[in-house]
This record gives C-alpha cells, sequence and structure tokens, in this order.
C-alpha cells in the first residue's frame, strides 16, 4: 500500500509512524507547505519523499488529508478532481481520500455532488494533544480511542472498508454518524473545552501580571485545566468558524452555568454551591 | 517527633506516608470524624493509631491540620485553647499546629489575637488530585511543587524552622506571602480553575443527555479540561465561601473572555479568534 499524507502534523506524522510499524503502510508520501515541517518530517524518517498534491493523490493508493479544516475545504474537491482525471483518461481510479478534520458538515457539503464523492471517507480520530508539528508526532496517539465516520453512505463500500482496516490497524473504535450530528456532539463535548480553556489562560494573564506567581501557585489542577489554552490557532479558527452554530448554543449554556456559580458565591449560598459541585461531579461516571 | 494529623484524606494521608517514610515522624497519631475513612486510614497504615483532637493536640509535638477549611476555622482555636493549658499547667509549650488549606485570610482573622498564636504556621501546600479519601493518598504527592506560608512573622522562629524543615523532607519550595495576597493569588490562578471546570462539567451534562456520546466524544483534551470538576464539595464550598470576594473579581473578567469568544465567532470574525488564541497561547511560556 503506497499512502499520502497531506499535512505532517501531529496526527497525520503520528499515523504516518504506527500505520509503518504496523505494515499497513509500505511507503509514505508526504506533501507540507511548510519547508521547515517538510524538511523535519523527512530528517525524522515520518515520510519517504516530499512532493506535490498532485503527485501524490495521482500516486498514492490512499490518501490521507491531515491539514487544519479551512485548508481541508478547498484541498479536498481538488484531490476528487484528480481522481476524476483518471476516469476520464479511460482508467478506473481506486484511489481513496479520508480527512481527519475536527468539523464535518462543511466537508461534506462541499463535496456532496462531486463524481468521485464515493471515494472520500470522512473520519474523525478522537486523539491529539496540545502540540502541533511533525516533532510531536508519537507512536501510539490513537490506541483505544474512538473514530467517528460520517456519511458513510456517501462513500463506497470498498472505500469505507479500506479505512475501517486502517483505523482497525491504530486500535481505534469506528462510530458511525451523519456530518451533522458528528458537528452538534463535539462542540457539546470537544470544542466548549476549548474555548473554556483558552478564556481561562486569558484570565490568568490578564489577573495575575506576575508570571512567577503563575508559576508558582500552579498546581497540577491549573496545569492540567489550561493545557488546552497552548493549541494551535490555524487548527481552532477554522473549526470555530465552521461550527458556529452549535457552538454559540453551548457556549450560552456555559455563561448559565457560570453565573449560577456567581450568583451562589455573591449570595453566601453555600447550599446553592454544594448542590452545583454535586451535580457537576456526575462526570465521574463517565470520566474515568 | 510524634506527628498528629487531623483529618486523613488526600493530604493528610499523603503528608502521612512521606514523612514517615524519611524518617521526619516516628510515630503518627490519627484523627478523623469519619469513621469509614478512621478505619481505612489504620488498615492502610497511614497512622499508628486513631485519637480525639483533644487527646492528639496534648500528645504530639506537631499537629497537621488537614480539614476542610470550614472546619479548620473551628478546629484551630481548639487546638491553640489546648496548648494555652499547658502553659495554665505551669508546662512550657513546645508545640506546633499548622493547616494546609486552600484559603488563608479568615484562618489567619480567626486566630490573629490568640495568645498561643505563635506556635501556628499558615501553610498551603500547592499539590493535590481530583480525589480525597485516605485510600487516594500517595507517596510522592509534593514532590518538586511550591509551598506558600503566610504571616510567618507572626509565628515563633522555633515554629517555623520546624515546619520549614518538614517541607524540606516532602521536597517542596517554601514561598512567603501573606493571607490576604495568597488569597488573591490562589483565586486568580488556582481557584477560577476548579470553577471554570464544573461549569464545563454542568454544560455537557446538561446539553449532551447521551452519556454514551460523552464517552466517546472526550477525547484526552475534554478529560483533562474537566477532571476537576470531579473535586469534593466538602472542600470546596467554603473555599469559594470564604474567598468570595476575590473570586467574583476573577470570575468576573473569566466571563468577559468567553463573551469575546461569543461575540468573535458569532461575527464570523476569524482575525478575532485568532487573535484571541494567540492571546492565549502565551500560557506556553509560563506552564510547560
Amino acid at each position: 500500500m503506497k499512502l499520502g499524507i497531506i499535512g505532517l502534523g501531529l496526527i497525520g506524522g503520528s499515523m504516518a509512524i504506527d500505520l509503518r510499524r504496523k505494515g499497513f503502510a509500505e511507503s509514505i508520501i508526504g506533501v507540507e507547505a511548510d519547508s521547515v515541517n517538510a524538511a523535519a518530517a523527512l530528517k525524522i524518517g515520518l515520510v519517504d519523499e516530499i512532493t506535490t498534491l498532485q503527485e501524490c493523490a495521482a500516486s498514492c493508493d490512499l490518501i490521507i488529508l491531515s491539514v487544519p479544516v479551512g485548508a481541508a475545504v478547498r484541498m479536498l474537491p481538488e484531490i476528487l478532481d484528480i481522481f476524476q482525471e483518471e476516469i476520464k483518461n479511460g482508467n478506473s481510479c481506486k484511489k481513496t481520500v479520508i480527512d481527519v478534520c475536527s468539523t464535518k458538515e462543511q466537508l461534506a457539503k462541499t463535496v456532496h455532488y462531486h463524481p468521485m464523492r464515493a471515494r472520500y471517507v470522512a473520519t474523525h480520530p478522537m486523539a491529539g494533544t496540545e502540540y502541533s508539528g511533525p516533532w510531536d508526532a508519537m507512536p501510539g496517539l490513537f490506541d483505544g480511542r474512538a473514530c467517528i465516520i460520517c456519511n458513510q453512505e456517501e462513500s463506497s463500500p470498498a472505500s469505507v472498508h479500506l479505512v475501517e482496516k486502517m483505523y482497525d490497524c491504530l486500535n481505534m473504535r469506528p462510530i458511525y454518524m451523519n456530518a451533522a450530528s458528528h458537528d452538534v456532539h463535539t462542540a457539546y463535548v470537544s470544542h466548549i473545552s476549548h474555548i473554556t480553556s483558552f478564556a481561562l489562560a486569558l484570565t490568568v494573564l490578564d489577573k495575575e501580571r506576575n508570571e512567577k506567581h503563575i508559576f508558582d501557585l500552579a498546581s497540577g489542577g491549573f496545569s492540567s485545566t489550561v493545557r488546552l489554552a497552548k493549541s494551535n490557532a490555524d487548527m481552532w479558527v477554522p473549526i470555530f468558524s465552521q461550527n458556529r452554530d452549535n457552538l454559540l448554543k453551548v457556549i450560552d449554556t456555559y455563561i448559565e452555568k457560570i453565573n449560577a456559580f456567581r450568583e451562589a458565591i455573591d449570595g453566601f449560598d453555600e447550599d446553592g454551591i454544594r448542590s452545583l459541585i454535586e451535580d457537576a461531579n456526575r462526570i465521574k461516571r463517565i470520566i474515568r
């Protein structure tokens, strides 16, 4: 299997490591717009060569599009166009392309009527760290996590099967959902936690001007709550923008909850504070 | 050294483990109101015996008050009263008592004029987890972290010296601060992160009624951001209540930051979102 990876950051790079190690990919071709990242990915050995999107799409059996979702919306139709060229040239096309982006609906709409739509599988592996770039790629990143596959009825069974096999190699559990539901549920669970973490960092940096105090007073608790605030703007700006409507609803609920704490604390209402905390503690049942 | 620990939870229990292991305490006497926790602490071997607050304060050289701060405000004067009895009985008193609570000003005010004030040292070791109870006590919890010592000029040099030696045994860095500053800075850095995490748990539990979705869609990022929402109400209700004024200020700043995100997302203002995220990213310089 000749694998192409477009975007050699944390996700693309970590996939390269494990898919090569498990024998799924015999050779891996990379595409990377940032020349420093491209050179690093080659040097680390994530990929065997760096090429262009056109050449990658023309020569690989499976292409992983692991770029920020704003770029993915532009690149995905280009890749499907290249697939279509092969058909026009009288060849058959057995290639498959997947994306690994955190929002799915805009991508789904963009290629819904593309004649090669069936060769695309929309996926979202639920794994990552707050770091980015090929040097942060790591083995085992996906191990045991869930991977969402969206609108699989629009993809060809052969492409879906190949992608399921690939995620099985990464030891991921597949979950099937339509793109619109995906975006609702990821806003509710994943995207809002990035907003709360960015806002926490901004608050602490604003109120506590003495950076040494932040360092000294940061217990493990603060470090873990603010961890996501280190996340990359290139990745998160288009996610927040594309998932606007769902995010606004969950932000409004979040502001209500913060205000409930504010009121209870302001009114010396210890029973009210206790009942909010005990309600929140129910998360223990779900997240160990 | 005969050590007394009042409150055998995560902090008291973890101190017991390391102070015995390092040879600082030859015997450890525990006081614990909850009979299940008391039996567990004995069974695990955290303490050699369980006794009453009165007997503990009368027989130990150093007493660690590791109970929620609401209880500490009641117990600390009782312990100093017992110290004073010894003086009244014509003996000298070389005992020391410390607390390990997360708010310091109310405790400081409560015993400011007590004749035995000098035998009390106010401390706050900046370590913990979201768990509580003697079974969650662990070795090395304090290793390499900061420990705040407040208003040390009100404590006798001998007591301060003993307490510094104890924290040195736990490999903690001492930081000196007055009680009022402590409460401002911990509100800014530590307490607000608990509020944001409780509110996140409430939001997700409210919006996402399907618990399986929460489990499936929770990447490592969500788990780490919501971790503190598992924290114990008995500990946090009195902290939020005692640190009300500082907390209200930092909650208001936090709501401003969340609203800034809301506005930028609502107005499709990608430059605005980017600039908020990049501002928040400055936390990387401080928290690795």
